[in-house]
């Protein structure tokens, strides 16, 4: 039997004619003569599980305390809840199909509730009624313990589902259906010239991932590589063949390597940023200084990033929301911060940049060139991120999407 | 272990005052020495498991097939969220809880999906839990078949769990709490002298939900008396004893057989009837379209009750909203009906009334004091029946509860 695995989220499922449109893809690839399994993600349930769960809300409303075992089990009923309106979906349009909950898909995990890893995967029941005719729909996001308790594997748990189902069933390809046309140059509403990639690493994803792009969870994609399924992101609104992701500088199955001699991968962005510059002395009460105001920090629960320790003083950004308590930290320690809230910082990402000169150079250049304020700019082997005001973010993904041709 | 089985209906958690309540009765449980094992319907699920719900409601407003077994599956959720929410209450006073879905908690039922029945309990990990000082709660309804399928019971199926539970636990009692003292003599809201029974048999109940009363399901008594594990119905408000279920005509433990002598345990009223008489002339001719009249309907699939059979004409009754197209089967058949609609069937339910001389008398007595007009009169071994105008029904209850002394 010859299996593809395709994977949509809850937002393709919101209305009839978003259902009908991924029916449609899993119907063709039935009509191809291949067996398709689907995966599921719950409706409203988009980066962060917890976010917009109408579930959560329900229990949240008059308890705080609920334990993780429970908070799984209740979760869990979102990805029931949206397979049944898909297997409703192709039953109306004539294809019997059946709904199978992670735990009837014999997806095993450890007992980490809310971030739970699968151990193996055991699909008789998915096989079997494959073989009987239906189209199987799993709920994703969810497995459950040798001992039967039901849990869920956190971020991007579906794909992982998807990609761990994919190599169980041996499938010919694992497709992550998305409302873009792949894994893109940059964010589409932004920058109009953003094209989807036709191929990208595994390295090229983490990175991507780690900056703010929405793409296909890392630990899918390592699933699905480990065992050499291929996964490809597509849209569910055309018949584009989508972005398909491949282990670091090979060609894959006769693919010519575009990925070797590419610099920048794609631009991406995260706001809601608020900028600190400490000052804290020269020389060794400085040093003393610098351990004061990170260990105040630490001990306060802020997660600091992007810091630059310089002579008189320390850079660093936090997250918007904890500015105020950043400030307090602070002071209560003796200091008198300067800081920028409303900040974005916006990276410049690719595995290919590694050794590349003027990668820098093209940054500033095209910023400066259209009066973008620099805040700050840090650099690693991969990635070029750049802090600027929350105003210029729009700019400044555009002008480094042009700098580097990635709409070419 | 002394495990108690305590079972709540979904109006016992839909506010927080109702859940504290019902928490407060599972804490004594413990706190008097046992293992208190809960079992929850879900909320907003009345007598009709399928009418109220709103996760039917979110499939069913685009698509109307959905197979039997994804129904079930569905249906499961809404156990799963109300016993969540019990845990969440119970943690948040203080005492750990666990939840376990109909499956977790060795519900092992047949493949009868919306109706199947509990073939056996495997109830390790509820063992398991409690050892390990859990209250633990388990999802009502549900239960999973051999091969690992969702089902759900149907009708009462919660209070099935319960007894089921109670049975595999070998628990001390199995408590079905409700929002009333007992099982009642009559509808508290009609009749101000309803006084919960003490103690009733099973035959009784039977009679009893035959005729409309809300008491706990025949199939749990069954189930809990076949084992001897004594079953109550009590109220989650007050501290009183509740009703003892018991076996046919034999004292329970030492409890004085109070039901010996009974003649009447309940009064019971059904609304929304309406009233047929169709002529059908005498003799061989009559008996010939008695048979027309009766096939006509039965192909037609209306289900008739309450059958007379005279000389002249037939009599028989059918729902109020089934009426109108009674009307045109018998037209279409060639007779002209006399219909009443609006009726209402108000019955003396006893086991102890057979053989007892002037039960009908004496209810055509009290009612006729009322100016009651007795539109029909049926009775059999254990009930009697009387049809009266709708507006008279509350008027027919009181009269008849007073006749035969049930507030004393």
């Amino acid at each position: 039997m010859k299996f593809v695995v395709l994977k949509f989220g809850g937002t393709s499922l919101v209305d009839v004619d978003l259902r009908e449109k991924a029916a449609n893809k899993i119907i063709a690839a039935k009509e191809e003569g291949h067996m398709p399994v689907v995966v599921v993600s719950a409706i409203g349930r988009k980066g962060d599980p917890y976010a917009t769960d109408t579930l959560i809300n329900l229990v949240s409303q008059s308890y705080r305390e609920l334990p993780n075992r429970e908070m799984d089990l209740l979760m869990s009923c979102g990805e029931i809840i949206s397979g049944i309106i898909m297997v409703a979906a192709l039953q109306s349009m004539g294809h019997p199909a059946v709904l199978l909950t992670g735990a009837q898909a014999g997806i095993i995990t450890d007992n980490k509730y809310s971030e739970a890893r699968i151990l193996k995967v055991q699909p008789q029941k998915v096989t079997k009624f494959a073989q009987e005719g239906y189209i199987v729909v799993v709920a994703g996001f969810q497995g459950v313990t040798e001992d039967g308790d039901i849990t869920t594997l956190g971020r991007g748990g579906s794909d992982t589902t998807a990609a761990a189902l994919g190599v169980a069933l041996n499938a010919v390809c694992v497709d992550i259906y998305t409302d873009v046309e792949g894994i893109m140059t940059a964010d589409p509403r932004i920058v109009k010239e953003a094209k989807a990639l036709d191929v990208i690493t595994y390295d090229e994803i983490c990175h991507l991932a780690h900056e703010g792009a929405k793409v296909v969870h890392p630990r899918a994609v390592e699933i699905a590589m480990q065992k050499g399924i291929p996964l490809r992101v597509r849209s569910t609104f055309t018949d584009s063949p989508g972005t398909l992701v491949t282990t670091s500088g090979e060609a894959y199955k006769g693919t010519i390597d575009i990925t070797r001699d590419r610099i920048i991968t794609g631009i991406t962005y995260i706001s809601g940023i608020a900028q600190f510059k400490v000052g804290i002395g020269t020389g060794i009460e400085g040093l003393k200084q610098q351990r004061r105001v990170f260990r105040a920090l630490a001990l306060a629960g802020i997660s600091i990033d992007f810091i630059n320790l310089l002579p008189e003083f320390v850079l660093f950004t936090v997250l918007d929301n904890v500015a105020d308590k950043t400030v307090k930290v602070l002071e209560n320690t003796g200091y008198v911060p300067e800081m920028i809230t409303g900040c974005a910082k916006v990276s410049a990402v690719g595995a290919g940049m590694s050794g590349v000169p003027g990668v820098i150079a093209d940054i500033v250049e095209a910023l400066t060139k259209e009066d973008i304020q620099i805040l700050q700019c840090n650099d690693s082997h991969t990635t070029v991120w750049v802090l600027v005001r929350r105003e210029d973010m729009e700019k400044a993904v555009i002008a480094l999407h042009r700098q580097f041709k990635l709409g070419q």
